[in-house]
């Protein structure tokens, strides 16, 4: 995954966008905070509050939202705001708490000024000409000043923020009153089992238990599983329900949403039913990408993969759905990746990367996990070359800048980020030294201060960009260097008191590939001495997997990693999964399958990181990739590795690219940017109503002009 | 005042403190920014929501309490929670949201997590010995950290902070739900005036509202005065209230309070009221500080100052009680001081320097003004003073540091701090130049830093030692000579563009008097060219005749000053204060007394700052200071000036210093601490039982030990 930066003259325009449609607002980044903070608490772990061991963040709760008028009219304007607020007009208050006020003519500004605890201060203006959109700014009263008369002065307007907003287009869509959409599921069967019934949904699943036609009082218990095992296991079962029922005689629907596939009710004598089944909670996505072949396990793990990642994808990207039900970084930055190949929902990216940012000052990593911190500057970079919004950037720059402080503040007189007390040095589930200096988050160091090198320079901030380009080339100098065993062919997975370890781990060696960090012939011998190398401890997590098998792509080893899809998913599939896990390690057996962090089923069976056949399959048998920002500019490389025939679609901000693949035909479309095909044949291929260009060695190139279709005779070479 | 600071070989103490009683507990400042903001925002100007213009906070949002335990036996608990919770015993859950929980003997530690946006996570224990109190240690998740298995790790409970406390002993006194109390007091007249009737309270107060007998439906207008102009001009009141009334036939107490003396009542004829009464609010406080002579203006003017403070000292100290009910550092500064002289209530100052501090990172100074940012430092460092509590200082001193790394971040080239954009420069209400550097924010500056190098002494931060007592020695040497006018003998206003302006004011000529920043030749000049010069422009709000006053005290001027309380005090009284006012300018007429901001009622008549005589009185007259952080040593000074007789009691840590004086008789005892008293005598003086220093010159020393009686006769000098 050579991912080069594209570095972009690119004008940031400060131009306001034009008003089109009234929204709820804002204060940028702070509705992803609530709703992130409202979600995560969501946890419980057999009926007791877990929230997050990480610090929450809060909402401004004093805002005040303000936008310069051009109003050539008297315009009567709708306002609705959750919280306590007040009116401004030209600076003079509008009496009381209005809900309707006529603007005059020629009135200069408006400010709204809200306060809000439990929920988000937040606004809707709906009127004529004058619609609450981004062309609002927003403070905290962070930068707002009074004059000796105590009355606020007129400031420049470029000093304030753009405000936030999503999707809620109505005045009565309250943001605080989000909520993610339900259908109802019926259950596929339900089996006496001791005192009660085990109740089976045919798949995992996500949702409220509902009851039909309840009669009594009493207690009913709801044991939850995602395997049967589980829901059975009244003891160990991650999640369960204690339902009392008080003269009920109707269907009751559970208030808080569960993860499972089964439940194990056991209702109290005293208590009937007649059947249970459950609202399916989901966020609606549109699958923009698509993928099918010849091969019906390639199709099935891609179709799993897709529902995994339907399970996931929620009011934020999360882990698993089971347990955490978390935002955890590392784990959203495959997703991120995941979705540019699946439903390239920009808005679930832009909500997560806040949420997980949080706020000033900060005093831990991301998820306290050193590694996760790196991971959120790598996600930025990677949104800005799918989406090309370098708006979304900008508004969030302030908050890389202050994380790239905290890290820069905690290096070692090497110059090297290790653990220091509050810090997990996570890497991968797996028995790993975290002792000393580890290659592995030195690259991802590396990485994140190459992204702040481009971002300082894109957003015209000149001093940022000299102190990252230089923090950033000086350690990418020294990195190979430091790490090197010659005597191994690989990075080291550490350096302990000025001493490499003879420890070889497959993690930095990976992503310094793929980042294009190492010479060719590095490349060759790290290839072959570690990834290659059975002798070098397996990778046992999707998690992991997901960049040895990308590592192995970029090497061109399409082969080697179709068969590993078949093998590793296919061996969940085998299982009975029907959603991907959270780690699967072929040797394990029967319900040694679900135990994890020492209890039975703490695994999770449905976990974000298993999903990544979706991008891989993408973007290296299909084989697209963006090569400038928003897909301005992109490559498709196909490669069938042992497929008859492939076909798909890969989202972009302006539609999709289509292709489909055989052995002797391709035919590809798009409905934007300028592409560049480049592909292999035997002989010489041939093209309608364009040119191929010849690169020598049987390599072909054509260039793929928006909304032309192209199909390309050739012979595919392995 | 020359308040020199007292260094102190002060051993930190991190040892626990034996529990006693259960309180609610919280994480430290954060129910102090809760409770602010919740008063602050109950500000409205003629029915319109008005919040403060500078940033409020919030309080964290998910805490972590946590004690280590020492148990013998099995005991049960008891816990109450503001938020929701989880327990954990020896690092397990304990299952659900437990109420009552038995800890097993020899449980290690319990820990308490709790997760509250709209109000503050709080907690109660209640158990044979395990009690929540100030043994136990918060954290909001910026200290936790956890290891490979996911599980917290057991950390130094030394790295966390204490919690705050109050005094929410009882598990059912929940924090949130704290109120004011109240008391019923009767209207002294109702007057038919036009439509309605003008109620007159008798003297100004503050409260709810109450109708009895209410039938009928429809509208009641309240328009409430402190004054009956105010009261009567509908248009121009500050405040009113519109009472909507449906089918009542009934009692009616308006929701929220509000301050006044006459309410305008104007109801629709189709709702009647047998009569109006009020609910008197206010925070219960014991008078502890005492004060009569023989003239019974100054007793008066005791006595309404008195009232003034009970009115403005509520949740926290507030400015004014019509107009803001804000906490404004310059104003509570002053507060701290007359608290000092008559209640002695350390958990209001604690509770008012938590609240305007509120938190990391600062981005303006504290009400956005940069003279109140330097009164909090003094403010803290006349709390130490006081009270002696260390451990406060203690708490407070991370956001100490930060904020004053935030003034040294905003120096100019010359070391000096001038207003930037956001920044207020207010010195007081009165027309001034705050073009430039100006001397009087450089002397509270400089004053700053001195508290800053003298608390990182005693709290044994040596890098901050060694950064502050710099930064203030090298400004201090500076400042006089940088500001000094050898013509004027003065200190100038202001330097601009490295030239001094030839504006003199009072401000920085009194502050370098009583701060002793000035030699005793320079002291004298002053005195003379400035402090007894008609021609220096007069100050006209009590906020600076403070100062005014007390360094005119410190140049042994009390005869003046007498005087001057008496006529400007008195002057208020004449014209029919009930309390004291924000502004007084004789030179006013009628109702321009009333006027302020451009507005003619804007001007508030009961305003904390106006209660100076309090101070004055106590600190100069009876002339009690301490000398050592918490009285534990202290001088008296008495001075009876044209007084015939004079007693009081100074309230102290320890109990209250009480003494009465005549011309020939003093009667001093003490309930602590070691006192010098220090007094002239024309003749020999003598006392039973103790031993009188000649400090020749007619000056004499006693000590004063803690609880004996010392009568002296002497023969006082003028």
């Amino acid at each position: 995954m050579k991912k080069t930066f594209i570095i972009l003259l690119l004008a940031i325009s400060f131009q306001t966008i034009k008003a089109t449609e009234a929204t709820w607002m804002w204060y940028p980044g702070d509705y992803e905070i609530w709703l992130a903070n409202k979600m995560q608490l969501e946890r419980t772990e057999r009926n007791t509050f877990f929230p997050p061991f990480w610090r929450l963040y809060s909402h401004y709760n004093l805002v005040d939202f303000y936008k310069i008028l051009d109003l050539q009219n008297d315009e009567e304007i709708e306002i609705q705001v959750e919280g306590r607020y007040n009116v401004k007009v030209d600076g003079k208050f509008v009496s009381g708490t209005p809900n309707r006020v006529t603007i005059p003519a020629h009135a200069k500004d408006i400010h709204i000024k809200v306060f809000s605890l439990d929920k988000v201060p937040a606004v809707f203006v709906n009127g004529k000409t004058i619609k609450s959109d981004t062309t609002w700014r927003v403070t905290y009263e962070d930068l707002e000043w009074i004059d000796e008369s105590g009355k606020a002065s007129d400031i420049s307007v470029t000093e304030w923020v753009k405000v936030g907003t999503w999707n809620f287009n109505k005045s009565t869509d309250f943001p605080s009153e989000f909520k993610l959409a339900t259908k109802p599921k019926n259950a596929v069967s339900s089996t006496p089992h001791n005192n009660g019934y085990l109740v089976d949904f045919g798949e995992e699943t996500f949702g409220f238990l509902k009851f039909h036609g309840l009669t009594g009082e009493g207690k009913i218990m709801a044991y939850y599983g995602e395997s049967k095992e589980e829901a059975l296991s009244t003891t160990h079962c991650e999640t369960l329900d204690e339902i009392i029922i008080k003269n009920e005689d109707n269907d009751l629907t559970l208030p808080t949403s569960k993860a499972f596939r089964f439940v194990y009710i056991v209702p109290e004598a005293s208590v009937k039913y007649d059947n249970i089944s459950m609202l399916y909670e989901y966020l609606p996505l549109e699958e923009k990408g698509k993928f099918r072949c010849n091969d019906e396990l390639i199709n099935k793990i891609w179709d799993i993969s897709a529902y995994t990642m339907q399970l996931t994808s929620r009011e934020f990207f999360i882990d698993g759905i089971k347990r955490d039900r978390w935002i955890w970084s590392g784990d959203a930055y495959q997703s991120y990746l995941m979705n540019y190949y699946l439903y390239f929902d920009n808005d679930m990216v832009e909500r997560t990367l806040w949420a997980q940012r949080g706020k000033d000052p900060t005093n831990t990593h991301i998820n306290t996990i050193m590694d996760y911190t790196f991971y959120w500057f790598m996600g930025l970079y990677d949104y800005y070359l799918y989406s090309g919004n370098i708006e979304f950037v900008e508004q969030l720059y302030p908050r890389m800048v202050s994380l790239m402080d905290f890290c820069l503040g905690r290096r070692n007189d090497n110059g090297m980020m290790v653990g220091l007390p509050g810090d997990w040095v996570y890497i991968d589930w797996a028995p790993l030294s975290k002792e000393g200096e580890l290659s592995f988050e030195q690259i991802l160091f590396t990485r994140s201060l190459e992204v702040m090198s481009k971002f300082s320079k894109i957003l015209n901030d000149k001093e940022g960009e000299k102190i990252y380009t230089q923090e950033y080339s000086d350690l990418k100098e020294r990195l190979i260097d430091y790490f090197w065993d010659d005597n191994a062919n690989a990075i080291a997975h550490s350096k302990i008191d000025g001493k490499l370890s003879e420890n070889i781990t497959r993690y930095s060696n990976m992503f310094a590939i793929f980042f294009d960090y190492l010479d060719d012939i590095k490349k060759e011998q790290v290839k072959n001495s570690v990834l290659l190398n059975d002798d070098v401890q397996a990778i046992t997590t999707p998690y992991m997997r997901f960049y040895e098998l990308e590592a192995l792509c970029q090497m061109g080893e399409h082969d080697f990693v179709m068969n590993e899809i078949r093998d590793y998913w296919g061996g969940m599939l085998d299982l009975g999964a029907t959603s991907f896990w959270e780690k699967y390690d072929p040797t394990d057996s029967g319900v040694e399958h679900y135990a994890m962090y020492g209890r039975p089923f703490g695994k999770s069976l449905c976990h974000a990181w298993g999903a990544s056949p979706i991008y891989l399959l993408g973007r290296y048998y299909l084989g697209v990739e963006p090569t400038a920002p928003g897909y301005e500019e992109y490559t498709i490389k196909p490669h069938l590795s042992d497929l008859e025939w492939a076909e798909g679609e890969i989202p972009t901000p302006f539609g999709a690219i289509k292709m489909k693949y055989d052995k002797k035909k391709m035919t590809i479309s798009s409905d934007g940017g300028v592409g560049t095909l480049l592909f292999k044949s035997n002989s010489k291929p041939s093209v309608k109503g364009a040119k191929i260009i010849d690169l020598g060695d049987k390599n072909y190139k054509l260039t793929i002009e928006k909304e032309k279709q192209y199909q390309i005779r050739y012979s595919q070479t392995k």
